[in-house]
């Protein structure tokens, strides 16, 4: 018998028949024996409908009275499928963040939990309930009600996990698991039996598909057995998902790299001829975090003749922002020769564990996209990833190329 | 400076638009020096549409689960209003009714309130805010959280208005005030300055259209001055509505008769040649009730030959399942005579807590009826309530010349 967390995001809980779905698919996990702990979001669309009516009444609605309307959107979805368990026979009783007891900062809108206290869950499971959460909520320490922001139903999942040492906190998303590249480019991509959380954070660009990057760090942290599994499979053909884990797993054979992750969302910025001085990477990234601009790529390379060139990558929609403030701002202040930018291009990563002690990955990769012709524009490492920055028009060759040149078609093949 | 407790009904919120222009309405009460505690239902439709919702899930929802979803909608309000009052610079703050600490028992879908906990709200009004309250709902000693069933709105205004020992409760709604009748019947109704509550109680064919019976109980029981007024009359042109008081006005020339009321929806049922015994009545009624139907009149004469006559009226939607129940179970069992029915009649009245100490009422009332030519099929009174049952055809008329015969048009007369 294990005790497993399980979180059902918006989509999964957007129908009252959705939500039976939901209800028969706890019932088989509950019938084997486990305990559970039921995390759900609010049914699709209902959160966006509060905030456009708070819209309505406050432009900028006020944070604290935004998260009493929005957190009831969860508050719906909990009553609802302890109604459509008790409806197919299965004991289970719903918990409001606050019935937790769900701790959290103040930091309306956007909170992070302090605490969790799991007496009371504990109780309710051991009394054979299957017990109901709400996600994405809880209070702060005068009582008012407090939401987590982005992935904050994940984040819950996550977090009760931790706080009742669960054997696994599962995500059921419309996905089934995380994949070697995406399968729309790479029709031979491959799902992945387990991850780890360095990777899965590695490879944001396909992961938050599948799960915001805060919960996987939440989960990380406290050393939280994630799993991805789809809620849309068919009841008793269920695959077993994607286990992200925060060990490294030494008895398989490990793949060196596990997967091909890009973003096509993004746009690079150069700064030519800047002085080589102490300081001027802050002149120029400060101005643009101050204007709420991020940042994801940022790389200088040595300078000469006193000068250097300093490039950083922005989302393509903060592309004209980000140029403007350059050419008026930042140039005369920092004394650069020009600014130069391209909103065309596009980000293809290598993401795996393995090439800690796997020197050859960064070659093999630039030798594959130069037999194809593709120029490299930018190039960026991290312990366990290797970034390039390409032509946008040469993504999907660059995606198809790599993945085949590392073999990710392959189960588990030592793939360099 | 007042303390003032108001309550805005689901039509008077049923829109951001309104909810807006409920914030202004509170802002001009505010403005003059008031502390104003604001007690919401839900958006208009909303609770329908989540017991809707539920009822796809389970044919009869889980209580509990159903308190759960159903008191989301009074927490969308108080936010939003919160968020209203301070677009228009009003200090505001939300509470749920776990957060007030609005203690109830724990039956589900009607719990009844047991203690409320002030100080919350009283160190926010005195820190010049505005305190906006859920209605309709509390939590019970384990936390969970409870709904107050039907009328529970007005309820809530009136227990937050005896905690706080506020001087007023104003009850916003969609009419202006209580009348001495139906105006769509009777053009020249008067509006009542002041009504007490026994006679509240009393008209409650008038009443319920304006306040649930059992707030206005409750109120009496407290000593909480209740005023019902319009929520939908311009700003600035506000008139005072009807003051509901638990004192008799010995100031004023105090009309013997209030009001005119009626009721269309009744049927009568007789059983005949019961054995006039103990314990009889018990035989009869006793069924009734067990099937959940509602008594409302209730008649026996004296008997003479050993055996009498039974009466009583019951709501018309239920007088099928009555009247089998008499004629298959209860006839047999006390042997009675034959079972007799009407579901074409309707019910008059004539209230005022004058009639205490005036005779007269009960005589004038029959003889204005007798003049029309309406024949009294059953009469029944109360100290401050003569009630006849009559054709149905007969209503309007019957009323009519009752409210002439009092002369309710006019304020304030000795009218007999």
């Amino acid at each position: 018998m294990a005790l497993i967390v399980q979180k059902y995001g918006g989509t999964s809980v957007g129908t009252t028949e959705r939500i039976k779905n939901v209800a028969r698919r706890v019932a088989r996990w509950r019938e084997q024996g486990h305990q559970i702990v039921v995390v759900v979001s609010a049914m699709s669309g209902e959160t966006n409908r509060l905030i456009a009516l708070a819209k309505e009444i406050q432009a900028n609605p006020d944070p604290r009275e935004l998260d009493v309307a929005v957190s009831t959107g969860e508050q719906v979805t909990i009553g609802f499928l302890a109604m459509a368990l008790k409806e197919i026979g299965i004991q289970a009783k719903s918990y409001t963040g606050g019935q937790v007891r769900i701790l959290t900062d103040s930091a309306f809108t956007k909170a992070r939990i302090l605490s969790i206290d799991e007496q009371n869950m504990r109780r309710d499971l051991d009394a054979g309930n299957v017990v109901v959460v709400a996600g994405f909520q809880g209070i702060d320490v005068d009582g008012n009600i407090t939401t987590l922001g982005r992935g904050g139903s994940d984040t819950t999942g996550v977090a009760l996990a931790a706080a009742l040492k669960a054997d696994e906190c599962q995500i059921y998303t419309d996905v089934d698991g995380v994949y070697t590249t995406d399968p729309r480019i790479v029709p031979e991509a491959r799902k992945l039996e387990r991850i780890t959380f360095e990777e899965m954070l590695e490879m944001a660009s396909l992961g938050s598909k599948v799960l915001q990057i805060r919960s996987v760090e939440f989960a990380g942290k406290y050393k939280v057995k994630l799993r991805v599994l789809s809620s849309l499979e068919e009841l008793g053909q269920e695959t077993s998902g994607t286990l992200i884990t925060f060990e490294e797993d030494s008895k398989m054979e490990q793949p060196i790299i596990s997967g091909i992750a890009f973003n096509r969302d993004e746009a690079k910025l150069t700064v030519h001829g800047v002085p080589d001085l102490p300081g001027i990477a802050y002149q120029i990234i400060g101005p643009i975090a101050e204007a709420n601009i991020d940042v994801d790529m940022i790389i200088q390379n040595v300078g000469h003749d006193g000068s250097t060139d300093f490039s950083f990558t922005v989302n393509r929609s903060d592309f004209a922002r980000a140029k403007k403030l350059l050419e008026e701002q930042i140039k005369p202040h920092v004394g650069a020769r020009g600014i130069d930018g391209d909103n065309r291009i596009c980000k293809v990563s290598a993401v795996g564990v393995g090439m800690r002690s796997h020197p050859g990955v960064a070659s093999k990769m630039f030798r594959t996209l130069a037999e194809e012709g593709i120029n490299i524009q930018m190039i960026s490492t991290s312990e366990i990833k290797i970034s390039v920055v390409v032509d946008e028009k040469y993504l999907e060759l660059a995606v198809r190329v790599l993945h085949k040149a590392f073999e990710l078609e392959q189960v588990a093949a030592t793939n360099i």
